[in-house]
């Protein structure tokens, strides 16, 4: 077993090392390449891609794993090598199951589809983009078709970003979410908006990015191991374990966009850069899952980011940096602007009290056309009736309506969920750590974060890919993932703020 | 025949894309790269390189070049696919000669001399050198072994940057120069200096950039398929033909450091840039040699941009980037400041006038080296002598001497020359453009270089790696490399700015 598990050590390796060479034609094509290269730069992704492929489905791994498999059964299921060997067959299953006909032409489609929804979003017109959802989600449900048995259709698409988990838990848990959120944000809708138009003046791009830099240095993010970068829509991306680069987007006339979007692409990179080194160049240095990701992005952007305890520290130094646009301003009324709620129609604009609405209606959409209760011509009309239903508003088109996301137009369903996820888990931990730490709010008052990091490292990061979500969120909160921290979360500071 | 040319481009066109993101890992670990990744992008290189290694060495593409080469004979020797699979084969065959055993035994030699090197310059110790030059030595006289029959032992050295050229070609043709610099320079010393003190000043870097990137703008640099950043030495990486980059460092106490240097780079972006796209992920996407390559930095650098005609445009423009500091001199001082000769130890910051000097020097020794004439141990006695001899000053400490170039410390030998060859090119090269466009010097001065550079495009650039740089040459200048040229428009230049 010694040496078979060397071998595959080594076979992942290299499979590592050419992902990572990948990630870096990928990262350097959306920070640097000029745009004159986009056709060569494609080519070189997909030779690596094609090269990367034959090894990750190769029968000599192939091979290997099933002879490994049968040793593992032997020692620790929880010791480094039985989860290595799980996770490698996980993968190495996930990836020979689907076949490579099946591959290109799920690419060759939902190529013409994005395009053709990039049109239909310019043009508001729903019905040129319709063919191409009703092709993916046919497509979609092939796939589906190729990890059978399942429970439920769309099993087999989460569990590519939530290993281990199913439909029936994710509508569980947010059919126990969405009443408490809809009654929260009636509640509020009902109140005095708070004051903000303090975020939409001038601010500078020079000196939004010092701020930026100086927040995350605090949060503990090692610039040995890491850069920050400019890019049309933010991102993380790791090249291995030691160098996990952030990429940040600024609005000079919106001031939350870089400032949070640091942090939160900050929160992405101290988990990977957290992971245990000895991972590095296998399958187990990763996350989680996309969840547990996600609640590391939030807890850091949200939790910490948008508190009054981190303001109180911060906002004199950002007053420092914007005198004549917040030297009027006091720390509770910034506090409050950043934290305004208000329905809105677009996702990636939403505020902590309605992000998860517009997971939950794409979630129960994404479901049903799965499962063929819904037609994709009936679509945007339940959008828009769901839509009303948990927000109160309704789009006044279909390109701020159901064209809004990128992700459908690729397939890419059962991404969605993870993101509202996240924002659970993040409230979970944060609710154990409070207990680990009781002076936890005292600390982020004094910006002193490396306690708070230090907890994240020790009980959840270094584990990286080794459990599936749920067994780790159990491991660390003592609960799957589960609503009630979030909601008791969202109420606390909710009601605070607008004195309910 | 048809058929397996489509298969032979199809392998490599994968090579090459293997190549260009390789490049892109190389670049980036130059230019961003945080200093905590540097173990693992050796790895990910590594494991690129060696998919590399295995498919350019590969049985497939071996049979295949040995039937195509049989076809081609039937074939009009100067046409693409002819080229193509000429090319290709002396690739192969350069590659497969050498045994992979070799290949190790020579890295695992010189990463342990280069770090020896830099302590050994550091300390200004030969001695602490010398037993890794001399295995070094005895390695590139095995690997030259591998070529046998040759007529010279340095013949296979310098036939991997200078295709087909010989040793005694570039013997003969330093033999014919260096009488003529080492007169010119004694001349040289004893006038009076020319006055340059204006380009130690201060000079800020926002200032050198703007500038750089105005000149290269004009020259015809395409940002929509490059770019320019900062790293500790300059250089020019393509990834394919349509993403070929610059670097520049800056020296803010002396000017010509990035103004220069930014012009040189552009000189080789601009060759790649002009070769003929259809030899894109091909062999044949490649300069005709580095000699061919080093004249078409040395074109722009030095033929354009250290001469009267341009400073005249450019002059004013410098001035009012840098009105404190070079608001008092005039162009003619700026002209001859910049072109200032003075015989200096460090070859890379050598004068046009000296600089083959620092070369033919190290080149003898490297013959007398490699034919056993010379040994290791006599080897700083050797370079101090011909120093004085050519140059007529002697380095006070081997730091500054002998050990100053990192060349030898990887085995690096046949490197050096190809940059005079490439001085004496590009004069060479100017003298022709000289006839086909008279009013060349007036388009300097009025900053058009479409012409130029479409002359260089047409007759040079285009044609890639098709041909051996001597055959080359002559196609282009009517002669092969000849030293005349760049005699004549050393001494004209100089005659006049130090009145011989």
């Amino acid at each position: 077993m010694e040496e078979k598990l060397k071998k595959l050590k080594c076979l992942l390796a290299e499979i590592a090392n050419l992902k990572a060479a990948n990630a870096v034609l990928g990262w350097d094509q959306l920070v640097n390449m000029p745009g004159g290269a986009t056709e060569d730069r494609g080519e070189q992704i997909a030779a690596l891609e094609h090269i990367m492929h034959a090894k990750v489905t190769s029968d000599e791994i192939g091979k290997l794993l099933d002879e490994l498999a049968v040793g593992a059964r032997q020692i620790d299921p929880e010791s480094d090598e039985a989860c290595l060997i799980r996770v490698a067959k996980r993968d190495y299953e996930k990836q020979t199951k689907v076949p490579a006909e099946f591959v290109t032409e799920m690419a060759r489609v939902s190529t013409v589809a994005q395009s053709v929804w990039e049109k239909a979003k310019n043009h508001s017109d729903f019905e040129l983009f319709r063919p191409h959802l009703e092709k993916l989600v046919g497509l979609r449900r092939q796939y589906a078709d190729f990890f059978k048995p399942w429970d439920h259709v769309y099993d087999p698409l989460l569990d590519d970003f939530e290993p281990g988990m199913k439909t029936a838990e994710v509508q569980a848990i947010f059919n126990a979410l969405r009443p408490k959120q809809v009654e929260l944000i009636k509640a509020i809708s009902q109140t005095k908006q708070v004051e903000r138009s303090f975020l939409f003046l001038d601010y500078p791009e020079n000196g939004q990015l010092a701020f930026g830099e100086k927040v995350i240095s605090k949060f503990g993010y090692d610039w040995n191991h890491g850069r920050q970068d400019k890019s049309a829509h933010p991102f993380t991306t790791s090249f291995g374990l030691n160098d996990v680069r952030i990429t940040t987007r600024f609005n000079s006339n919106y001031l939350p966009t870089a400032m949070f979007g640091t942090m939160h692409e900050c929160g992405h990179a101290l988990y990977e850069l957290g992971i245990d080194k000895k991972f590095n160049r296998s399958p187990l240095a990763d996350g989680a899952s996309m969840a547990v990701h996600e609640s590391q992005s939030c807890m850091w952007e949200n939790l910490i980011g948008r508190s009054k305890p981190f303001w109180k520290h911060f906002f004199p130094m950002l007053q420092e940096i914007f005198p004549s646009q917040l030297g009027n301003v006091d720390v509770d009324t910034f506090y409050e602007g950043v934290n305004a709620v208000e329905p809105s129609l677009i996702r990636v604009e939403a505020d902590e009290a309605t992000y998860n609405l517009h997971i939950m209606l794409r979630l129960e959409m994404e479901i049903a056309l799965m499962e063929g209760s819904l037609s994709a011509k009936d679509a945007p009309a339940a959008w828009n009736a769901k839509f009303k239903d948990y927000l109160g508003i309704v789009s006044p088109d279909d390109a701020k309506g159901i064209l809004q996301d990128v992700h459908w137009s690729f397939g890419g369903f059962g991404y969605f969920p993870t993101y509202a996820l996240g924002n659970l888990v993040s409230a979970q931990l944060w609710e154990r750590m409070n207990k680990d730490i009781p002076n936890l709010e005292e600390q982020v008052e004094k910006a002193q974060f490396s306690e708070i990091l230090g907890w994240l490292r020790k009980n959840l990061h270094v584990y990286g890919a080794k459990f599936e979500p749920q067994e780790l969120v159990k491991k660390v909160t003592g609960s799957k993932i589960t609503p009630e921290p979030y909601i008791h979360y969202l109420e606390y500071k909710f009601k605070a703020i607008y004195n309910l």
